[in-house]
């Protein structure tokens, strides 16, 4: 029925060969687990994507969502969904099994959202929004909230949402205008919300929403901001569901994509009853908020790659069976697929390392997370945050543009056939594109990467990426059969980090040109997290070609990398100089010029 | 009510200025006309596109098409706009008086075209097939039927279409399987065809398809084809309408975007009732069919450039509106404008550049289509001629996969609003992406650019454009302003020359390496042309700018260059050397690899 498909095989080459995720369980915290248990989860994960979820895309996309007397319904078979995944520990597969988490690493998470993703977007943000939701009130709030409302959305019972959008605060969140008015031991909220992902729906009995709002009389900005639980129906002490709780859903946008999640616009106390309690501390609002704006951005990011890898075999499926003119070398008489034509294989191929790349870089930021949320206290646990750091906007941004870009050659190698809605691929462009703009624009996040992430801590998340890519460039070095592309990469990567540094220089002394190149630096940093990627798997494959156990799986790890570096560093490196370039058309051109 | 905008004085800077248009009336052909009714018709159409076309985008979108009773129904609007084009003379702008045409050179067709698919390209295509598909009639049937087909189309009373595209013959036209059976002075056809675009409509009494087909006995492949002229009705000896002519649209396909425009599936003499005329000469139809589908592959590139200049100018106007977030280097207090961030204007004067640079590029063209037209025969003729058989794939394959580019980053410029229905800018990206599919792929065109039109004539079309190319070189090389930006197109271009002529060596004797590598050699060709244009117009406005005469208008031509050129053509000049480069993993990957 679906069109879900992964290589089960490149999944695990990455986790086992790559990552080697088993080491994982030399933490203390995962030390009763092993990697057999890992690899069951992966399978486990696999098939309910295949079986279950891949069928939602559909249903969802042509159900949408109905939104009729102020309440909005969705496809039933996502409600049963949403059962299932709280039922069966698919919300919270890396939580404390303390609140009803399954105890896995974060990595886990990671890899069951790869999934679910690429099986369907739409439905896959309302049990992942429910992780972060209930996730904050686990690291924030107070014992009493924590067990009221973690373990009832972590099993599914309610969900979560995160409201931080509004008409005049999107991308600017200091100009938040929702107010908190202190009564008793809770807060009155009282403001308005839009583009809230699963704002309203029927998957769950309640839904509690994680808001950002300005305790009267809080300071200007963003330092006045604070962090609210605000359910839909307010929770009696015995823990059941009471009163609706003055939680309106006003309006649900009609979006270019995902259909089946509906994005909600809501309004909160207009008839002054809607009870919030405060999470965390008065005025951190937007520090604990980080939690889940840094989950929902490398969300973004695995969503993304996750679009892209499906929509990518979704094109070599297509190409391996649609017969179209002949062989252009004459190698064969009649017709021939269109996998037998040299620029439908340069499409795929570029597909495939693009897809490879992003995942490699994806599950290897979660696999530093784990390393730094749960080694103890010292530098190498600093080292792993800061690494973290660097590469979450990397992430964002470059797995949300470049898995566009994929999917629109995807769309391509289908002909025609792409452009219509009796193949997957045209929803995979609409559903993918949202990425690039939700949870901090990808502007956004180049100048966070080229900016805070570049001065903080004396430079320190830089300073840790660049040690673990020219490490690497140094070992391999001399590699007989991968040498040469180890070299352009370490010469990249070299010149950008001089880049990023001058830049950076430049940060304070000159803020508009420099902000003027910061995307296009950003875009350079991806290119080169996926060349270095890429190249370590290609190593490891070389490895197991030159111990000849290598069939056309190993083959094809070394020509994803040596292609995607041949074709891509040469434009890196020609782009990375044109962040230095002298000219300020960008902030000199007159208004009038345009 | 739309959002159809255009800056005139831009499209007057590339008419006067840089083209002179007003030199078409040197040609014999247009020696009654002059510059002032050039600039009347631009003026009109101008009009026509903002009050008339402008308002069809939102309603089309909303309607869509209706398929009930095997018959297609579509916005009334549509109807009446259809009938006014035809009343009014903008079907046949430019064709022969003699059979209802307005008689203006080629040139004022397309700059007609760039607004009206800039305001509605759904309705446009429908006037736009009309004219092609008459204007085959006119160059290739008998008299007879010229008097009886053009006169009706060019007026809109009748419409037309192509129809080429068979379930298995989409690039690959020698699979046609339609058959046309000699009865009489006529044919009999049986066959099916698909993504036949406006196949069938109620704007117009009758529909006239110029069909490929295959008469009985014919030889195999291309070389056996030939053109028909099908009537949806029969026409009577005295001109009426007549009889259903057993032409059946079967299914009209529901697609990612293009909404208003029909796309069908037609069956022809499924109850051998389809009566059909040759048109031209027996087994050339595809040689005849390459004039509208030339025209195709140009109008495509229109289009791409038309819309990508709608979405920019209202990515423009929200920029100049929305407010959100403060000046990065403080110049002001408060919220500002997202003009005012750079990374906003970077976008904005990417996209400013890339159309303008598309623009110059099909104005250009279409100039020296009517040279190549007009001109009495001999060398200039044949040098206009092979300039444009040579931009035709540039046209086609950049300005559609640039478009949607441009697209893209004016949907990024509105954050999350752009991916919402109430703004029109996820609509132009849907409706713009058919164009790297239709009229033969971008990959097509590739092998079309770097195969034929290197090959043909001992190479003369890549000879003209390089002598066009290298001229505006030379002659610039030494300007005290803008020398070191002519310096680096022409250093880019002696290269792109070398590599298309080592490429085109090796096209007979490694047809796979080379066809792995024509798609990114066209999109260079693309920067270059690109690039070419903008600083030709550069020098005009910098001419401007040294006289004293210069505003903010003339600072952006310059500026808009300077800038294409220092972020471009580093980047082109990368990818023209990975054109040439060793690697052979497109060819050689295993399949078994991806």
């Amino acid at each position: 029925m679906g069109h879900f498909k992964v290589n089960k095989k490149d999944i695990f080459f990455i986790l086992k060969h790559q990552l080697k995720y088993g080491s994982l369980c030399l933490l203390e915290r995962y030390r009763d687990l092993n990697e057999k248990m890992f690899d069951m989860v992966v399978n486990e994960a696999l098939n309910l994507a295949q079986g279950f979820v891949d069928p939602l895309q559909e249903i969802g996309e042509k159900w949408g969502v109905k939104f009729e007397g102020g309440k909005v319904f969705c496809p039933p078979e996502f409600r049963n969904a949403f059962k299932l995944f709280g039922r069966d520990g698919w919300i919270a597969t890396s939580r404390d099994p303390e609140y009803g988490g399954q105890g896995f690493p974060h990595m886990m998470r990671i890899v069951v959202n790869d999934f679910m993703y690429g099986a369907c977007q739409a439905f896959n943000m309302a049990p992942s929004l429910t992780h972060g939701a209930a996730h904050l009130i686990e690291s924030f709030a107070s014992e009493e909230l924590k067990r009221c409302y973690v373990p009832k959305m972590f099993g599914g019972v309610w969900s979560g949402t995160m409201c931080l959008t509004e008409p005049d605060a999107g991308s600017n969140l200091g100009g938040i205008q929702t107010i908190a008015y202190r009564e008793g031991n809770h807060f009155k909220i009282k403001g308005s919300k839009i583009f809230i992902s699963w704002g309203d729906h029927d998957l769950s009995e309640n839904i509690i929403h994680l808001l950002l709002a300005r305790i009267e009389g809080a300071p200007e900005g963003v330092r006045g901001i604070s962090l609210f639980i605000v359910p839909k129906f307010r929770v009696n002490p015995d823990g059941l569901i009471g009163d609706q709780n003055d939680v309106i859903c006003e309006r649900v946008e009609e979006k270019l994509g995902l259909h089946a999640s509906p994005t909600c616009e809501l309004n909160f106390g207009s008839h002054d009853g809607c009870i919030g309690y405060l999470c965390g501390d008065e005025n951190m609002g937007l520090a604990h908020m980080f939690q889940m704006m840094n989950a929902a951005r490398i969300n973004s990011g695995v969503s993304g790659m996750a679009l892209a890898s499906t929509a990518y075999q979704n094109a070599l499926g297509y190409a391996k069976m649609r017969v179209q003119g002949g062989d252009i070398a004459g190698r064969r008489e009649g017709g021939v697929r269109i996998m037998d034509h040299p620029d439908v294989r340069r499409m795929l191929l570029w597909m495939k390392a693009a897809v490879e790349g992003m995942r490699s870089m994806i599950y290897t930021g979660a696999y530093w997370s784990d390393f730094a949320l749960e080694m103890s206290d010292g530098a190498e646990k600093r080292h792993y945050q800061n690494l973290v750091d660097f590469i979450t906007p990397i992430i964002k941004a470059c797995c949300s543009e470049i898995g566009f870009r994929v999917c629109e050659t995807a769309l391509q190698c289908f002909g025609g056939y792409g452009y219509m809605k009796d193949y997957p691929l045209e929803q995979y462009l609409r559903d993918v594109k949202i990425l690039s703009l939700y949870e901090g624009t990808n502007g956004i996040q180049s100048m966070d990467l080229l900016g805070r992430k570049m001065r903080i801590n004396d430079g320190a998340p830089f300073k840790a990426f660049m040690t673990e890519i020219e490490g690497f460039c140094e070992k391999n070095m001399n590699h007989p059969t991968l040498g040469k592309e180890v070299e352009s990469l370490s010469v990249v990567v070299k010149r950008l980090s001089e880049v990023a540094m001058g830049m950076s220089n430049t940060s304070k002394s000159d803020p508009l040109q420099w902000a003027s190149n910061t995307y296009p630096a950003l875009m350079c940093f991806g290119d080169v997290t996926m060349a270095w990627r890429l190249l370590d798997m290609a190593l490891i494959a070389q490895c197991i070609i030159d111990d000849g156990g290598g069939d056309a799986f190993y083959v094809g790890k070394r020509m994803q990398a040596t292609y995607f570096i041949g074709v891509t560093l040469p434009l890196t490196m020609a782009r990375i100089d044109t962040c230095l370039r002298e000219g300020r058309e960008i902030v000199e051109m007159p208004e009038d010029g345009f």
